[in-house]
């Protein structure tokens, strides 16, 4: 037990990223059904699509799962409805300021997570009342923070600045890499990209297999006039590229990315058009796998990395 | 001992970063004589200034050190006459294809060290014959990749491509940090901006002072259409910025940039008008210390937290 699985009331301090069109009821209970946190991806679904997917994970899990809600989202309140007409024990939040809902949320009972991406913004959060925090560095696929620290140079001044929980989020697929953020003091990790491409995830196939696929070098983290995010450099990408080499304003790029980028590449499989998000750790993700055996995989590797830390000899 | 300790002949496996203005013969003697690997930065240095900090080490130490070459420096073959006219143990080479000089330089008996941000360029480094890899993230201070590949999502990758030692750079000023490098796998780490406030460096006293001084964010990578660098958000920096908002080409920014801009921050402490090269991880740098209690506290902190990581208990 760490103060994370006691917190949640879990067994194993591995949460599943709630990423938009990616992580349904079915992913969600799968984590959480082999001891995990899973997490419904509120961010791309409308208010009756997220009471259908919390009724549904209801019924596939009795063990605690999340709801990611970006606080940003038009119809927040609904989503706050739902979370606590069905009990929701655990609430991420991200994308907004933590004062707003951590409130009414405590207040249902419901433990509440916020993400940030700078020590700042983690003390912000803590001042509001979080249970814990998720600090997620710019490797990270997605939405990403403006301040650029990665996970590295992130983890351990945010661990020094709080006394919440920390879990840590970024450029971890692999269990070395979860040994990695542990060491520098994080009490769990969150997973995203590693998830996409699993069975139960409800990324189009032509998605996951592109980031199965993908190598080193092969995202980026752009648009930050609008919200910086990392995506897949495709087709759109270099749209995006064109489009600033021809000094495009915030409007242009606004134009350009439109409406419903993201459902169409990661949802529709649309890989010329659509937006792509996903981390640096894609050139790590060979295979799409049943999300219990990520987990499985990924554990294995840090007990074993561990044992190797644990017992060689450094005689400096 | 480990693989690179034994290649090296050093007690710890750390390695001084050769930064330009900051890396004399003072602080590679230093560094030396503490276990570590010291390095002059020779990017800084005329070739009669490279020799004359080459025979000042050679007699302030009697442990192995290394230098720095930036393989484009235009001097450079004068560079290399020096390493072999001395006998410098081992060249660090960066900024540069490892095909050109590794041979005479391995031909001479010295070892060879091959700066990258990738592992297709790790992969290329082997096959041009160096004896060990440096994989430095986006993290950085100073010159850094194109790709923007963080250290943690680089050297699991790097590690796992490549037979020889991989020393792990980008990121790293603390104990923990060095932990979480070599939970990935990494044999050493190299570290640049913590020793650029030590005693020995011969960054300017304000420089100095703005390192201790600076919090999260305060740096950022720009300049990316001449050579990617990191750098601390002074004067100059919003000058380049706004010189972006005024749609400025590669030609105006070279312009811009001018000559002499990184001695006149970082060795002549003019802090609005010089560039001001540091890595993300000046947040953690609270102080100036000589170099060996830098060394010191840093694997103090690393044998403390490998401690602590070996005895937690971790039921699931």
């Amino acid at each position: 037990m760490n103060r994370i699985t006691k917190l949640f009331g879990i067994e194993k301090p591995i949460i599943q990223a709630g990423m938009i069109w990616c992580s349904p009821w079915q992913l969600a209970a799968a984590v959480s059904n082999n001891g995990g946190l899973g997490v419904i991806g509120a961010g791309s679904m409308y208010p009756e699509t997220l009471e259908e997917h919390v009724d549904k994970c209801l019924k596939a899990t009795s063990k605690p799962f999340a709801v990611n809600l970006p606080l940003l989202y038009p119809d927040i309140e609904k989503h706050i409805e739902t979370v606590i007409k069905y009990k929701v024990p655990i609430v991420i939040t991200s994308a907004g300021n933590p004062k707003v809902w951590t409130p009414k949320l405590k207040a249902s009972g419901i433990k509440v997570v916020h993400v940030v991406s700078s020590a700042k913004f983690a003390l912000k959060s803590e001042a509001a009342g979080v249970d814990a925090i998720v600090a997620e560095g710019f490797e990270a696929g997605g939405h990403n923070g403006r301040e650029e620290t990665t996970t590295l140079a992130l983890i351990q001044d945010v661990v020094d600045n709080v006394n919440v929980p920390v879990i840590a989020a970024g450029g971890i697929a692999t269990g070395k890499a979860m040994l990695a953020v542990m060491s520098l003091g994080a009490d769990a990790v969150q997973i995203g990209s590693r998830f996409v491409a699993s069975e139960e995830s409800s990324a189009h196939e032509n998605f996951k297999k592109v980031v199965v696929e993908s190598g080193e070098g092969q995202t980026s983290l752009t648009l930050k006039e609008i919200t910086p995010v990392r995506l897949i450099k495709n087709n759109f990408y270099n749209q995006v590229q064109h489009a600033y080499q021809n000094d495009a304003s915030v409007e242009d790029l606004k134009y350009l990315l439109g409406r419903g980028r993201a459902k169409k590449g990661m949802f529709e499989g649309d890989l010329m058009e659509g937006e792509l998000e996903i981390g640096q750790v894609a050139t790590y993700i060979k295979n799409i796998k049943p999300a219990a055996e990520i987990m499985e995989e990924i554990l294995g590797e840090f007990h074993t990395s561990r044992r190797q830390l644990s017992s060689t000899i450094y005689d400096f």
